[in-house]
């Protein structure tokens, strides 16, 4: 699968910090002058917006496992189609607050839906790969504490079990292991400061070697 | 793929008869007591009745064709889930107004979404398939006179071109031509009546021969 070298995203559990560090980033990329174009997923465009409404809301029916990743792949292939290729072929950077590997874990992972199934959606309708992925790796009950005073009502997967979350994990970890040059796993357990300064230090090394 | 025998979609382009069909096989159904839940796609959950005014509001952003395209199985996944096999399991008379071959035809013929990979989403997210499919074959002007007066604001899919329409035409003909023990092609530019008629005599040998 082709991966694009400023093409960046940011993965790991609920409250790792994933929105505090892809803001550092951002400010970082900046200071450089380029372009930065920060998104995040389920969402990026106004439809996908819209689908992610749908698969977060917890008054609503809950969907069935293979509806929530056919919802996930449909709000990112508007996502890549209308906001990620237009702006990396512009020459931008694109900073992902969760993409692709986000559904390997929480729909593969957590909902026990097989890899190779969300790697055949992948391939057909992503078709493109960060070519940085800083996993944000966290304890869940450390999460969860970051998260508490925040969100009143939490979403509808924010509502499950600590299980489910523990499956999330080990599944980046998996990933992290699998693919070590593209998926740089960042010890989240320390102060917001330090996690930024490293994921700033990683993205800096990775401009200067691309 | 297995089929259902008490499963039995109504297809057809815009205006065709559709709608105006499945309330007739529904009488005709009910006088034998059996229990019948008509349905129709995209939608038939509360969830996927969301989806379906994602896919056809013709003031919002509108689907790449992957994205419609998963949208409708997302849709189709929940109603399955949620919906048809229940009722097909406790015996009930499923008929539902559209189904996987307007994907074909639509998404397929339509935006020209390659059916290999319609048929790996329809394996992977249905793997089911109605023992009887009534086509509804109709010219595409005449299919649009008939809606003219309904519809005052046409839907998002509504207002493609006629060389769409034709295109979803020649696909759902061409499923016909393959699998013509499961789809009966009926010429609906008769009267209401007649197209009802014969709709409800295929019907009736189907479940005499069933
Ligand atoms: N390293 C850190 N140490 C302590 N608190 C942190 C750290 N990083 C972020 N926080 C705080 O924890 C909370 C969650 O952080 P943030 O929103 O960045 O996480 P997230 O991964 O984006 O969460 P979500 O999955 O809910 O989007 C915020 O209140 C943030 O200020
Ligand atoms: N055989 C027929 N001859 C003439 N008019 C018909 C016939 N069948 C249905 N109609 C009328 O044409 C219009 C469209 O019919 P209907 O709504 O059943 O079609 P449909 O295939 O469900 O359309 P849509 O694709 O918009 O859902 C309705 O006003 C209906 O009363
Ligand atoms: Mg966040
Ligand atoms: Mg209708």
């Amino acid at each position: 699968m082709p991966t694009h070298s400023r093409f960046v995203t940011l993965e790991g559990g609920e409250g790792a910090g994933k929105t505090t560090v892809l803001n550092a980033l951002r400010e970082a990329l900046r200071e450089g002058g380029d372009e930065v174009v920060a998104t995040r997923e389920p969402g990026g465009t106004p439809l996908a917006e819209r689908i992610r409404a749908l698969l977060l809301d917890p008054s609503h029916e809950s969907p069935c496992a293979e509806a929530e990743l056919l919802l996930m792949f449909a709000a990112r292939a508007q996502h890549v189609h209308e906001t990620i290729r237009p702006a990396l072929a512009r020459g931008a950077w694109v900073l992902c607050d969760r993409f692709t590997d986000s559904s390997y874990a929480y729909q593969g992972g957590g909902r026990g839906i097989d890899a190779t199934w969300i790697a055949a959606l992948e391939h057909r309708v992503v078709g493109l790969r960060p070519g940085l992925t800083l996993l944000l790796d966290l304890d869940v009950a450390r999460g969860r504490e970051r998260t508490r005073g925040r969100d009143l009502v939490p979403d509808r997967i924010e509502a499950e079990r600590d299980e489910f979350f523990e499956r999330v994990r080990a599944a980046y970890r998996a990933r992290a292991d699998a693919d070590p040059g593209r998926v740089r796993l960042i010890d989240a357990s320390r102060s917001a400061d330090a996690v930024a300064a490293e994921a700033v230090q990683l993205l800096r090394a990775w401009r200067a070697d691309g």
